[in-house]
């Protein structure tokens, strides 16, 4: 029998807690809110019942895992079990949740950032696998990633690498939430496309996302919607986010030199609009062994890659 | 007795070659001509003699030493041993260094680019002693470096990772050699600063730096020289050098999240005009936890760095 391990992908909002084979397979899957208000003692209650819960469901003991995974928000400390601190869990500081868990759970457990989770459970489990160099970014909200170099995942110093959704990539450009200006993000996450498309409709420019957002602010979702109807500044605005994109990717190939990165998040389930202008951006940017080396795909693991990333983690043990 | 290696800094004019201790000492090194242009098989007699000679002169043999290490330019494939092509070393196609040179020094060899040979002997002898996630990065004529990430040298899917030079920090920036807009070089080497100083002297800004240079184009030392003796222009160019190395350092802070930052070359010899404004633009462009976890420093190996640098990659062995 392969091995099993739990994946607990902890959010803001809600927890998801998964059984997982070592091959991917999802055996049994469970989702219950955060209530993060309550503070860390009633999450981490939660946390507990909610392994236990998907344990008994799949008619399995604590001895039949390998160990659990936990993906967080960060900034956290990997190495320690610590998370440092959090704006979506309030009350988290400097929180050893690791030794926490293994008080009522006596297994191996590990922790890491959510973005370093998924971006393992897309190298054990999806596009990254057999990758010695790998990278996934997540293009929603905001933009994070992680990176597998040489197979292990790149921590740094104090976990906080591949923080690459703030790499400057204009030094004059939009202030960023981090407070920097013209960061990768602030430019090409759905955030920044939204901000571009409502400055410039506010300015007066006619277009259909108007119409598709009413009386609130426009989307992203909207702004691709618009532009599959044809709606030109909707259309300038995608082709700007493809060049962003791709003035990012040249970065991480020049920095990492991966052989592969996995676009995943809101943005990429619009793949078709915005691939061709990005790599034709990034490949006019880069070193040509860097580009040369390098596919750029979609990732493989959908919404389940919160589960199935904490449940790499857990593997890596 | 301590182990000893040899490092063979190999250029495109001249081949410096030393016996080194593994504590960092250079016990005797000699530097020859390249001769480039005679080709392949005649550089690499004269490698193979260099090594002998520096034995010779040491009373060593080559079974008293533990390697060879070999830093040169690339692009290369570290791992194959291989030099894939390299403007300075023409006739240089695909060629198979180490099994060459093992063919006639029957001994341990290895080949890295210069750039991670010299962060490898910063690592190793320098400012990187006991530093787990080390960066070196060196400002002269372009800007290149080298990472050790977890107590390895970082190389990629072909030993093109941390081309640092070659990262965007402003999209819509000056042209770079390497074909790119805005890479970090074209603002923050030696050749962009005299760049920049050229193109406002030659618009008619008066300055020192003019009749420091004479007829010919401004020169980066002369930039410094002027600032030293007050001159405005001079003054205004640094201030913005120590801004595009801090874009630049916040960069690397946030993709590799190191402990340490060594920058050496030439740039770095004149540390004091520029380091304030450095660290105050990076901690400004920088999370907070990637900042505070680095501190920046002045490279300590000298201009014996180039076979240190080799003699380090040998030690990897």
């Amino acid at each position: 029998m392969s091995r099993i391990v739990c994946g607990v992908d902890l959010g803001g909002t809600k927890i998801s807690t998964g059984l997982v084979t070592e091959d991917g397979k999802v055996i049994n899957s469970i989702k219950i809110p955060t209530l993060a208000a309550e503070g860390p003692e009633a999450v981490i209650d939660r946390i507990i019942k909610s392994v236990n819960d998907v344990l008994e469901m799949s008619g399995l003991k604590l001895e039949d895992i390998a160990g659990i995974g936990i993906g967080s928000p960060g900034p956290l400390d990997a190495e320690k079990g610590v998370i440092i601190t959090t704006p979506n869990l309030p009350g988290w500081n400097n929180l050893p949740l690791v030794e926490k868990v293994k008080e009522k759970l006596n297994t191996n457990v590990k922790l890491d950032n959510d973005a370093n989770a998924a971006a393992y459970g897309e190298y054990i489990f999806g596009e990254g696998r057999g990758i010695k160099n790998f990278m996934y970014i997540t293009v929603s909200t905001g933009i994070g990633g992680g990176v597998v170099l040489n197979g292990k995942l790149l921590h740094g110093a104090n976990s906080n690498a591949a923080e690459i959704g703030h790499m400057t990539i204009d030094f004059n450009g939009p202030r960023c939430n981090c407070g920097n200006l013209g960061c990768f993000e602030a430019f090409a996450s759905g955030t920044g496309l939204a901000r571009f498309a409502n400055e410039t409709v506010n300015k007066g420019r006619e277009s259909l996302m108007k119409e598709l957002a009413g009386s609130n602010p426009i989307k992203a979702e909207q702004i691709f919607e618009a532009a599959r109807k044809g709606d030109a500044l909707a259309l300038e605005l995608i082709e700007k986010e493809g060049f962003y994109l791709g003035v990012g990717l040249a970065n991480l190939m020049v920095v990492y030199n991966p052989e592969k990165i996995a676009i995943g998040g809101g943005v990429s389930k619009q793949w078709d609009m915005f691939y061709d202008n990005m790599i034709k951006t990034a490949k006019e940017r880069v070193l040509r062994p860097n580009f040369e080396v390098c596919s750029v795909v979609p990732a493989k693991l959908g919404d389940n890659i919160g589960v199935l990333g904490a449940a790499a983690i857990a593997l890596e043990l």
